[in-house]
């Protein structure tokens, strides 16, 4: 009785895996500022518990597997006013973005094919590609150029004839870019010269800041071979909720998509009922997040600007920052800021960027910061970061 | 831009795929007595959404990757005063019954591995192992024997060193066979002789008929090869919650499943709240529920007993009977009965049953029906079914 390989292949989640350290902290007594993971601490809107309560049904039924129709008329409603021409029949409603992500993988390739990845890239990619024995194929983006889409040339550097597609999240987790028009027709044009899908993973759509605007890939009117990826997770702070969506107008391909939702028959009714309030509320709601996120991503920023030799540009979206420090190896610099340090008896707790990467070896210096609490919180965890790299850097 | 092999290998959903035709009759008019689905008529108890009102966050935020504590703590309860040790740390939470299987299909076999699998089967194990891979090997329970499990002969003819466990569902989804002791030691033997995980579904556990019991393939004491999979489903009438449980006292098993669960994040926040509301209702709800399936089952019964030739012994367990009947095609039966056949202008649909087999060609005379109406309906639904034999096997 073994285990599979793939399962033994999968990294534990880089995000979670210090977890026990910021335990044994807290259990020390010290205060750890979680900005480890993308978890909002704001509150979910009322209407989705409103909605719920108003429209519970007498059975918890399976809903149709591509989601109840009302909430897939909200959804195209609001990719419509996004500028984006989803119907409600291109739309499966999926347990998060998280499912989304493996049918799209699953249908388009066998085990042994690959798909291109900008790397440092969303971690659990890793996790959903090993479970159905994808290959990840990754191109990186740098730091220093404030991990923009890497160019043309590193692309056709790693093609072949196993890639199927190219998936990549923008704005960008883990690295806060938004990219550019230029930057995602360079995407476009090299899927259409090989013939590859596009995943399109969109969920932090609203987050773009300082006057840039997101693109989704569908712009580009090549409607066969993208697939968007969505979740109301971090629009509506409802990570919990597990209501993704899955959508694309190549009808060949949903309809081999819906034979996977189908087979395990539906997402959860209750939080889809719940996500037809969130998406009925009116737009004053995302506006005033946005400009909550917009505040605390500036307090960040002024204070990593305090940091000598740190490597970042100002975040553009979704509501990370991901910073090359100057530090030796960031795992261990972010489990010795749980054990041995604090500023007041408070710590703080981020992602080391080693686990955002395909490449073995890389983003070693780097580190993720999720702004997801209030600002003035969100100072003394920058301030606190940047007295622990002098600290660590003079202990040595 | 091609489709995976894995994808165009997947089969529609055959409980599912004869939809059309059930829409087609209604819109003509007439009505529809649906025994095709395992969606349960019941309603959902109100300590479910009691318990989530009551309850209700002012964040739906990712939950431990394993699901709530106190729910664990609530399944694990259940489970001891059903003679099952599991501890809250045995038990993961999945988006129903459904992501458990394929976590122990993906945890346990590559590409290529093989599964045994007792057919018929729940249809979708076929949708799982394709999804990953995983080839499920099929050893056939025969409708002569009650679906009894099959001799180990029939199981030392497939086993191979590919195979990496068995699968099965007791009491049984489709057959409604309830496993002895005798039997189910059989496949413990069996297991422990080629050292093979053994994944036993046990979503129907209540609904065991005419004095048989349920036994639990924990009873045997084989902790480190036995996965149990299940369901609030079917037990709660909330099949649309989509909570089900990975359980296993494997240790390193559980450790990584736990991998893939934690890429997921988390199973939906709301419907385990509502869970732990239904777990804690005292038993009179489920001693209530089990009288009504019943009556139903016997309502079935003995109305199946009228048609001359079918083959079927008196279902034991679960809410389903699988029929074997004197037609010959009955996919082309059951279309036929919603196209052309009604009395009182209402039809009937069931599933063809060849969909439960993973062996082209099988089960062409069988069929499965779902108990999931009040014995009145049943009664006439199951006569309806009866005529139509009668009167297809006359046309010709």
């Amino acid at each position: 009785m073994d285990f599979s390989k793939r399962i033994l292949n999968m990294q534990a989640s880089p995000i979670r895996k210090l977890i026990p350290y910021a335990e044994a902290a807290k259990k020390s007594g010290k205060k750890v500022l979680h900005l480890n993971i993308g978890q909002p601490d704001l509150e979910t809107p009322k209407a989705f518990f409103n909605y719920i309560e108003k429209h519970k049904p007498e059975i918890v039924a399976y809903t149709h597997s591509a989601g109840l129709y009302e909430l897939r008329e909200a959804f195209s409603k609001y990719y419509n006013e996004n500028n984006i021409p989803f119907s409600p029949e291109d739309i499966i409603v999926t347990n998060g973005g998280s499912e989304a992500i493996i049918f799209a993988l699953a249908a388009i390739a066998d085990p042994g094919d690959e798909v291109i990845v900008i790397e440092p890239f969303y971690a659990n990619y890793r996790g959903f590609a090993e479970m159905i024995n994808v290959k990840l194929v990754p191109v990186r983006a740098l730091p220093e150029t404030g991990y923009a889409v890497p160019s043309t040339e590193e692309f056709e550097k790693v093609v072949s004839s196993k890639t199927k597609a190219i998936i990549f999240s923008n704005p960008s987790n883990p690295t806060g870019a938004v990219y550019s028009e230029e930057e995602l027709k360079r995407i476009v044009d090299f899927a259409k010269k090989y013939d590859l899908y596009i995943i399109s993973d969109e969920v932090y759509r609203e987050f773009t800041f300082d006057g840039t605007k997101h693109i989704s890939t569908m712009a580009f009117g090549e409607y066969d071979r993208t697939i968007v990826v969505d979740s109301i997770s971090k629009r509506y702070s409802a990570c919990g909720a597990r209501v993704g969506v899955f959508a694309t107008k190549n009808k060949d391909l949903y309809n081999q998509v819906i034979k996977m939702a189908q087979s395990r028959l539906c997402p959860p009714m209750i939080a889809q009922l719940g996500t037809i309030g969130l998406l009925e509320m009116d737009k004053s709601y995302i506006e005033k997040v946005y400009k909550e996120y917009d505040k605390r991503r500036l307090s960040v920023y002024n204070e990593l600007l305090k940091i000598d030799g740190a490597i970042f540009e100002k975040p553009k979206g979704a509501f990370y920052v991901s910073v090359k420090l100057p530090i030796n190896n960031s795992e261990k610099f972010v489990k010795w800021m749980l054990t041995d340090f604090s500023i007041d008896n408070t710590t703080v707790m981020v992602a080391p960027l080693s686990g955002f990467y395909a490449t073995e070896g890389s983003g070693t210096q780097e580190i993720r910061i999720a702004y997801v609490l209030d600002s003035e919180k969100l100072k003394f965890a920058t301030h606190i970061l940047a007295e622990a790299v002098k600290a660590y850097n003079n202990k040595k």
